[in-house]
């Protein structure tokens, strides 16, 4: 089976590792030339919006899927003309708009922060008096890891902040004081069946991701596979999906979703009996779902800006490594360093392990 | 880091899935056009005593490594001339022939099967009287997979055997009224540090690898170990070795070694903390070695001529598919499934299952 993935950076390139032992064969549509999933597949160098590029890849592919949200809506309303695309538009449509995204949460009855369209800065100036401060003004699009958002404390940073992230649609959203932040990574096939991880338990720094540390028996994973269940049934998705919460006086208020394989998720190549990636391209492909379960306790950290030497790495124990063979660059994610160990305690020293060694730099 | 592949077959492919995650690239070397490692990695197309592509292999690679052990000692010398090559000449020269190998077993004082030196119908005969029957007559080199060996049984078989596996140096070996056959997969570093995963038991059907299962405090790993490490001293070893041993009367009788890594350890993929080909890549990159710890309770079944329908395979539990993108042929090794359970009962039950999927064919 030949799958078209829009997008050749690691996700892409890690799902092409899962599915070469499932006789799936890649092809990346990716305007970078150094697209680092092209070692495992064929590469399309070309632009997102190339209607010749995305007609080459649906004539010569199964199916399409993405490794990323932010595509225009023609290119998958276009490549859907050819090919099955995998999720499907109206998913795409929603997670990479927050305001959509945040509406569905709204109407499907999930928990989520106050938040407010803005279309300008007296929209912002009335969603102050509204909400409050402090609040996060949001790009309603494009935005990730951290970019696209201003934190609003005082009244001084909200007159032009609307200008100061150019002036395009944002949401407003009330600040939560959250205790942790945690994320659920479910899979979804074509005939509707569908599993959840284990709940990871998630540390940001600066807005990027740093460490997921997969939880067992967690107290709040029935509520989260309801939530997630509610998005996952109304959008009739196929495929990876990962819905990233709050933890808020003992439950949970949603942040966002991501139609895709995600970074909080990256533990489970070596912590799952079946991995987020493997899971991905067999709901895709309609074949049937891996299990999900943990093999071991599992931790996951972000190699950002560049990966300490490997002979370093290699020699923690229970540590596996993930280079993404992408260049070095202050804060690119450009590897990670799954742990899989027999238990917490031991978990928990060896994330300090690594952590002492991206200390280290 | 850049690796040569001398053979682009199942065991580079499953390098370099093993090896893209540590940031290495790779060049296989292969004159078949449909070396199905050549998805992963660029593809020298040529045939293995081609000087022109063995020098441009060597200029733009870090070293150079085997997938397989019948190259001619030429190519091994050649390579050498410009680039690190693992494991050593030395080990190929030995392991190529079996009664190199055999002549070192028995210098290592490592027990074996009787054995002579075949060059002629009358050395066949000499050594039959000697020996006794039943025995098997196997060419010194190019053997695999029960190929080139032929079973003397009676007298009768004896007449015109050497002329049948086609004249050329043979040595016969006595036969062994073996109980089981067991398979030890060790990997060495370029320092010397050697580990040793769980003795694999194997199941061949018509010499071909049916099903390996790891082991679990094998009463023989301690001898084995001290076997394989007697070899592995001797060559100053370096990368992943298989020793394969009949169990006879409660010890170990050596059958052969293979300097490479070995169907027998295909389990160790998923069913080992770190694979036999990440620590085979480990070794000849001089990092550190990972760990041969199980994970679970491991097995692995061939598939071959074919591979199952991939949903029937994938709805097993605890089943893992590993399909070699090979076209399909009689007797062939296509694929293979990994299992990895819970606890020893329960992986009985899902090798039934695999092997009943295999029976309908």
């Amino acid at each position: 089976m030949k799958i078209g993935v829009i997008g050749g950076g690691q996700l892409g390139r890690m799902l092409a590792l899962a599915g070469t032992p499932l006789d799936m064969n890649f092809v990346f549509l990716d305007p970078a030339p150094d697209a680092c999933a092209a070692a495992l597949g064929e590469h399309l160098l070309a632009g997102y919006d190339d209607p010749e590029a995305l007609r080459r890849m649906a004539e010569s592919v199964d199916l399409v899927t993405f490794e990323f949200e932010n595509v225009p809506a023609e290119t998958v309303a276009f490549l859907s003309q050819y090919v099955p695309v995998y999720p499907v538009a109206e998913s795409l449509r929603i997670a990479r708009d927050r305001w959509f995204e945040k509406s569905l949460f709204k109407e499907l009855g999930i928990p989520t922060p106050e938040f407010a369209d803005i279309q300008s800065q007296a929209d912002l100036d009335a969603a102050v008096a509204a909400i409050g401060l402090p609040a996060v003004l949001k790009t309603r699009t494009l935005g990730y890891d951290g970019k696209g958002q201003k934190v609003l404390r005082q009244p001084a940073d909200v007159s032009g902040a609307f200008a100061e992230l150019g002036s395009v649609p944002c949401i407003l959203e009330g600040f939560v004081p959250f205790t942790g932040e945690v994320s659920l990574v479910a899979v979804r096939g074509r005939d509707g069946e569908t599993r959840f991880y284990p709940l990871s338990h998630n540390t940001h720094v600066g807005g990027v991701l740093n460490l997921s540390i997969a939880s067992t028996d967690h107290p709040l994973q029935a509520l989260a596979e309801d939530y997630i269940s509610r998005v996952l049934t109304r959008l009739d998705y196929v495929g990876v999906l990962a819905f990233e919460f709050f933890e808020v006086d003992g439950g949970l208020k949603a942040n966002e979703i991501a139609p895709r394989v995600h970074n909080s998720g990256h533990w489970t190549i070596e912590g799952a009996e079946c991995s987020q990636f493997e899971n991905h391209l067999r709901a895709v492909a309609g074949l049937p779902l891996g299990s999900t379960a943990k093999v071991g306790e599992s931790a996951m950290l972000n190699f950002l800006g560049s990966v300490p030497p490997t002979d370093a790495v290699l020699r923690i124990a229970d540590c596996h490594l993930h280079h993404y063979g992408k260049a070095f660059k202050a804060g690119r994610k450009v590897g990670h360093a799954t742990l899989r160990c027999q238990d917490a305690a031991t978990l928990q020293a060896r994330i300090a392990e690594v952590q002492a060694l991206i200390a280290r730099g």
